[in-house]
């Protein structure tokens, strides 16, 4: 152990701190909490180390970084997620402490985007059922299979139009799909038609994809009553946070056909998914992974050690 | 029988040919020598109809228009098809004799294209995969599933820059994909790199896309050493025709992960699909489904209905 390296305090531990920890362990000295059972005190007096003496987290959705935990720290002043939502630190107690958070920002847009728009394509053109068709077929039948529906012209409802539903939006334009959104204000900068409220995007959209962050105000902004303005005939997408949508509306109106399917990459109690989903041909699931490529991995792992290099430096 | 009705002699049939019957019984006198397993002469024989009052034929891949058939039909003037190709007609016979050949033409070429993007995406991202492998699991787990790869910045070479590959280049620029092409000629309105040889553009392409017709020049234009010089990250995507691709060697490259993985809407032999096929998690497979939406088939019917009609009328 060099202490004369900076300490980090990894919480989580994030997806990618394997690859983190191999590159940069000449850099920091790692305090991996998450491998200890003790609590954070004690743990930090098993490494030798004083509370005030740690200055930067690392942290994943995984493990929250409460109000509890910063303020145990009282020299923290960096605290970065490789994620690109921020939902599991207590950012607000950070902002009264001056402390940094770090989140991957606009990087994995287009990954998260891309993610999206393979959901859409999938649960529209049924390419997951239809492939599952075709491989257990003992007489495969060309043309057999139920048909999907087109992509062009569908009229999409982008939820957030952030750096991710910006990216979405091109690329549906792409497939000449008509945009619509709903944000927190109006976008000046782009020609889409704005919708204030929720459930009139949703009566006007053939499909909703949810982009936005995850905060007190857009938990749950996907209720029923959003589902049933949707209709039968509307599709889900969720790239977002489990907890926009209010699942166990979701299952029941996905189960009942009160809208015609979902492409999920989130799930409200992660690593808690509906098990009545696993049986929907209607619903296409992925396991949290918009932004898991390597390619993805190693630039969330240099953002972070960037940040971690100015903040040490400075 | 309302022998005043034009006659239709219909081969194959098209899939699309139910609906077309029922929206369009009132003008056209069917018949349907698919459900006869007399040969043609007899066939027409029972329908009281003397061959050279056939004069058109309504027609799918499922049943040659051999040179034989159209011989036989002297006033044969016709022949039309609710798919994009032609490769089921003898069209060389077809112009000899100023037979008119009907196809689909450009009207499904946006929905070819979204099939070749998703199943692009999905061999990319292992859509398919992911969602079979949250299905199963017990335990979900997130980020647990092995990371498919971005698809921004990829080199994607598309074979047959027509009305389908050309809209395959739209939606992938969308992507931030770079495009690449081969054609029988360069195209002076596009800035994509031409490459006049299949190995050459195999070789600086990470996706090999085919949207090119069947032709005695393009069967097996995707060869073993095609597969070799794209290379083990490479994928393919076929949407095109089976035979565009050799499928022996495409079965043992992706046996052997000599290329990552492939897409496939259509096969050398349909309705039969290598067996080894439906188990690699690296193939995709769709039952030629590229346009067989509700949405297409109304399209399709309507586009043959008015080219029968412009014929009888005219």
């Amino acid at each position: 152990m060099d202490s004369e390296l900076p300490a980090l305090l990894v919480l989580g531990p994030p997806m990618v701190f394997n690859l983190f920890q191999s590159h940069y362990s000449h850099k920091y000295r790692f305090l991996n909490a998450f491998s200890s059972h003790l609590p954070l005190p004690q743990f930090l007096q098993t490494q030798q180390t004083h509370p005030s003496s740690v200055r930067a987290i690392l942290c994943s959705p995984r493990q929250p970084v409460t109000a509890d935990v910063i303020r145990s720290l009282p020299s923290l002043g960096i605290v970065a997620t490789t994620t690109v939502g921020a939902d599991h630190i207590d950012t607000a107690e950070c902002r009264r402490r001056g402390i940094q958070v770090v989140t991957l920002g606009s990087q994995f847009a287009p990954d998260v985007a891309d993610m999206a728009v393979a959901l859409l394509i999938d649960v529209m053109f049924k390419i997951s059922a239809g492939d599952r068709f075709a491989k257990k077929s003992i007489h495969f039948k060309p043309w057999s299979f139920p048909s999907g529906s087109k992509l062009g012209g569908k009229r999409v409802g982008i939820i957030g139009l952030g750096r991710i539903g910006g990216q979405v939006a091109k690329r549906l334009e792409a497939f000449d799909c008509i945009i619509m959104y709903h944000s927190r204000n109006k976008n000046p900068s782009v020609s889409y038609t704005f919708y204030s409220n929720v459930v009139d995007l949703a009566s006007n959209s053939d499909v909703l994809v949810l982009c936005c962050p995850l905060t007190e105000q857009t938990k749950y902004i996907v209720n029923k009553e959003v589902m049933l303005a949707l209709g039968k005939d509307g599709i889900i997408v969720n790239v977002g946070r489990g907890a926009l949508i209010d699942e166990k509306e979701l299952v029941q109106c996905l189960m009942k056909g009160e809208i015609r399917g979902a492409g999920l990459d989130v799930f409200e109690n992660e690593p808690n998914v509906p098990k009545e989903l696993f049986s929907l041909d209607n619903v296409v699931l992925s396991p949290h992974a918009g932004a898991i490529t390597l390619d993805c991995f190693m630039d969330a792992c240099e953002h972070v050690a960037k940040s971690f290099d100015a903040f040490f430096s400075s």
